[in-house]
């Protein structure tokens, strides 16, 4: 695996474009769109929120039903909350597209991030499909990648090539993220292309791995906002020997494409709302899968650890307490809390490592904090940041 | 039931003092003491965090060992996550309380809150005990509920009194809250005393639905901080018949302590750390009420529902968006979302309120909202306060 250049167009026969249509009241960039030269698989992961977008709940029918070749994103407007007409609207807006670029309209896809409970402004949209698909090109995956951005400072892009037999294939993935202060708080979009070839089991299956222990270690299941949305496409046209699941092609394939997603998790969790610093939170020595993901999530959410991240004070009693917390029957006498790699907890109580070195661990944007239950083999981890003034004046000031 | 003046001292045979014997930096008092002049019953209510107190671990197991009359509480320090002297150092502070009141050691309860992880200062507890003793009186009710503040703004306390056949039996209660912005992250301590002649069994029965539609309103089981103690002493004095389950005194009896609690509890929401504002949140209609209870804390933990309280703008579509993702099977069709009681959301969309109507919402410190299912006949009610920028600061200030 080698990290390239790029985001979403690196792999062969993918284009992109994005323009103003306008939803943005900054004038910036808020709708973009990916094109595949031809058809090809595509697999997705969806928010499980009750009040997902109509825009979510039409790419996932049409995923389902076999090919796909675009996607339009769109900022600014979540086409959630709105009723009925939610997925009238995703219909109306890739019928548009769809007819431009003659496919069949089922080969195209949709994904909203933006404001709850304003009706997608269908008009502007189509108004401004025409020039979108004009703009498409090779080099515009960076331009893809800023116009889906909402309260994002950054774009977020990474790409890779792999060697499978004698043949590269390429894997690009952008991604989205807001306020991922916290798992139920953001919108996360994220978009991949890959020109390998791969049997849909394949395909689907690496995807499911990939988001699970990347977008899905910053965000808990049934906690989403209305519109996350992960999507893989797979044109095929690389040549390479067809990946078949459980094949050492699909090893290096799923080993790359994780990395990616990897790789734009931490993007979102850095750039997240207000964030100053990143935190790894690792428990481990769990009785069970579960009991280790309760604990890590109980630490990675509660705000009384974020903020004391943010102040850069060592109180890890905070710690201890969240995962006293967490409702998994932790053994006190047991548990051992790591802060940046400095044992802090042992046997029920602090280990006295002198204040300074502690104060230390604050030095660098990345915090670690390991909790040990040394009650079993289960492990898991977590990625938050923390939780700043800046995160309130950003969602408290956020006007409708 | 009339409301009457005072706190924990109101009731007939309960005297209270403070002290400061410098844990708290400031110098304010931070030792207080509650004594019933005679023995009593006492039935409480623990954290269940795995990492509680010392001083928890110690009342609990007292008050199942029979009559109590005295508690000792400090503040400044939660004595939590110091090993196992948390326990020996909470039965040396009762020994040495017993011993100058005259009492078995076991009618003697402690609670404590502040900062986890260091040890309690018993030499400066044990030598402040003889003035405590000494300063015990009818009148210090209210320096007792100041002397166990900690981040509180205001000191919290209120009394009632109730007519039983020919006599009037009082209840008094005094409570300390601080980061209790979101269930997680207060330690919450009340203490409640009556003069009411009360079988164990009823007085048990009683508190316990009292704190379960008070103080666990705003805190969630197996989510609390390792301090959360709320205790009631009856000392019997008042000379009633005493009260016995499911009579119409008990209902009485029930219905003022109730009150009490719910009083007490919505007054430490109220000086939540940073809010502004108290905030009700009702979930209606529910199958279950386990969905009831999922979907209001949902919505009540949610940050960017606090956040927009906070910042005063009606973006109904965060509250949605938290009933969505709460993991309750709610029909988005049905739900009917009211915000200070305008219906904001309808068949899955926002209903077009003027939002000068709505900004009108957030004129009051007080704000209702009612999420109705449309599926059942369960609710539920939480309370909670808005996340402003004053409780990061307060949080990531706070230096061990």
């Amino acid at each position: 695996m080698k990290i390239i250049k790029g985001g979403i167009t690196s792999p062969k026969g993918f284009l992109a474009s994005s323009v103003s249509c306008g939803i943005k009241k900054s004038g910036r960039n808020d709708l973009a769109l990916l094109f595949s030269e031809s058809p090809g698989l595509c697999a997705g992961q969806f928010t499980v929120n009750r009040f997902r977008s109509g825009s979510v709940s039409l790419s996932q029918m049409r995923i389902k039903k076999g090919l796909s070749q675009a996607i339009i994103a769109n900022s600014g407007n979540a086409n959630a909350c709105v009723g009925k007409r939610e997925i009238k609207d995703a219909e109306i807006v890739t019928e548009k597209l769809a007819g431009i670029l003659r496919l069949d309209r089922n080969k195209v896809l949709i994904a909203s991030t933006g404001i709850i409970g304003k009706s997608l402004p269908v008009m502007k949209i189509k108004k401004k499909i025409p020039d979108l698909v004009k703009g498409l090109k090779k080099v515009n995956g960076t331009r893809f990648s800023k116009a889906i951005m909402t309260t994002d400072t950054v774009h977020k892009e990474c790409s890779v090539s792999v060697r499978l037999g004698n043949k590269d294939i390429r894997i690009g993935g952008a991604a989205k993220g807001s306020g991922m202060i916290c798992p139920k708080m953001a919108t996360m979009l994220a978009f991949f292309t890959t020109d390998a070839l791969i049997e849909r089991h394949a395909l689907e299956s690496a995807f499911r791995e990939s988001v699970a222990q990347s977008f899905n270690r910053i965000t808990v299941d049934g906690d989403m906002s209305t519109n996350d949305t992960a999507i893989i496409f797979a044109n095929g046209i690389a040549g390479n020997r067809r990946i078949k699941k459980g094949s050492p092609d699909y090893h290096k394939f799923l080993t790359a494409l994780k990395f990616l997603s990897i790789q734009l998790a931490k993007k979102i969790v850095l750039d997240g709302e207000g964030a100053t610093r990143f935190v790894e939170i690792v428990s481990k020595g769990a009785r069970d899968a579960e009991s280790a993901e309760k604990v890590a999530r109980s630490v990675a959410v509660s705000s009384l650890v974020k903020t004391m991240i943010a102040g850069g004070d060592p109180n890890w009693g905070r710690i201890a307490s969240s995962v006293g917390s967490s409702g998994v029957k932790v053994d006190k006498e047991k548990v051992e809390i790591y802060l940046g790699k400095k044992l802090v907890m042992k046997n029920g109580a602090g280990t006295k490592v002198p204040r300074n070195k502690l104060l230390d661990v604050f030095k660098k944007k990345e915090i670690d904090i390991v909790i040990d239950l040394k009650s079993g083999r289960h492990s898991a981890k977590i990625w938050t940041c923390d939780l700043t003034e800046d995160y309130v004046k950003i969602n408290a000031g956020y006007s409708t």
